[in-house]
């Protein structure tokens, strides 16, 4: 299981946004649903043993599940209704939106307690931090991502624990920070 | 100077399509426009050494030049008007629609001809070609990829003399193997 934790700082977290604008009324919410697409869309279908949390605001988390995910497409606009229908299900007091894609009440906090539970490594994508090419890397494991903007101080403190692994000399947007993490995992697996 | 190329056998080469259906009526521009994004966008700018060309249904190519490169943000939408703009320039005669991106009647070929003529290495890549992380590689260099769909027998003739590339052993849409290639070549120019 390959999971991927992205923190979006000033994304909607009611449903009231309009597709046609998800990097303003949404709240950036562009960048996450581009982190959603290229954590799971291969050429050829779906990867089946990811997961994506996306934390919003630190208050509401929706989280996609391989295994059961249904009706993703690799746009952004289509990415954005899933997280809309989620954000619909929560004020309606459902938990789940559309298949394999659910929606909770709670922080980083609440998310990194259950995969620490469920004994994922988690890591800390961090331009600092060791590269990832000279690391042992096992899964589960868990990578954790900001959106555009840097990391709070109290999520900063909350994954102070953590192993920071860097990808690379130039820093990139998270959506593009994926597709790297994959590619280390899939030669190591091949 | 680094290049990517990419075919779009889809594509829209008329402006006559609605922003919000950049997968259906535009003929998978959304492909092509996230290519355009993970070529040019860093987290603190724009990669001004990156040219990309967009060669639509090989009639129409539309190229970006990053070091004159002006209003491109990160999401699929605004990337998807600045073609739109491209080639409502095109029709109206004119060879340049926004800063930094311009428009000419020109298919694969023609735009291989200019990029061997300027002595730029090219590359495809090809899930079958060799590991791009045991090869030499020099700048100019460009990199050619296809949209979701195979490049046609009239493309493989064009692209017969070129050394294939493999990025890994997962099988990846082009926009998600721009990132590797910009990660490759950073960290050999680090």
């Amino acid at each position: 299981m390959r999971i991927f934790v992205v923190t979006g700082h000033t994304a909607a977290i009611t449903p009231d946004f309009p597709l046609d604008d998800l990097p303003g009324s949404a709240g950036r919410l562009d960048i996450l649903a581009r982190c959603v697409t290229a954590a799971f869309c291969t050429s050829h279908g779906i990867r089946r043993y990811v997961e994506v949390y996306l934390v919003l605001r630190d208050q509401v988390t929706v989280r996609f599940e391989g295994a059961r995910l249904k009706r993703l497409n690799p746009d952004e606009r289509s990415t954005g209704a899933l997280i809309k229908h989620a954000l619909q299900a929560l004020r309606e007091g459902r938990s789940e939106g559309t298949p394999g894609v659910s929606v909770f009440q709670d922080g980083l906090e609440g998310v990194l307690s259950k995969l620490q539970a469920q004994g994922v490594d988690c890591y800390v994508l961090d331009e600092n931090g060791r590269d990832i090419r000279t690391i042992d890397l096992r899964e589960p494991a868990a990578f954790i991502l900001s959106d555009h903007l840097n990391f709070t101080p109290h999520e900063e403190e909350l994954l102070s624990g953590f192993e920071r692994l860097s990808l690379g000399p130039v820093v990139l947007h998270a959506d593009h920070c994926i597709p790297l993490v994959h590619n280390e995992l899939d030669r190591r697996l091949a």
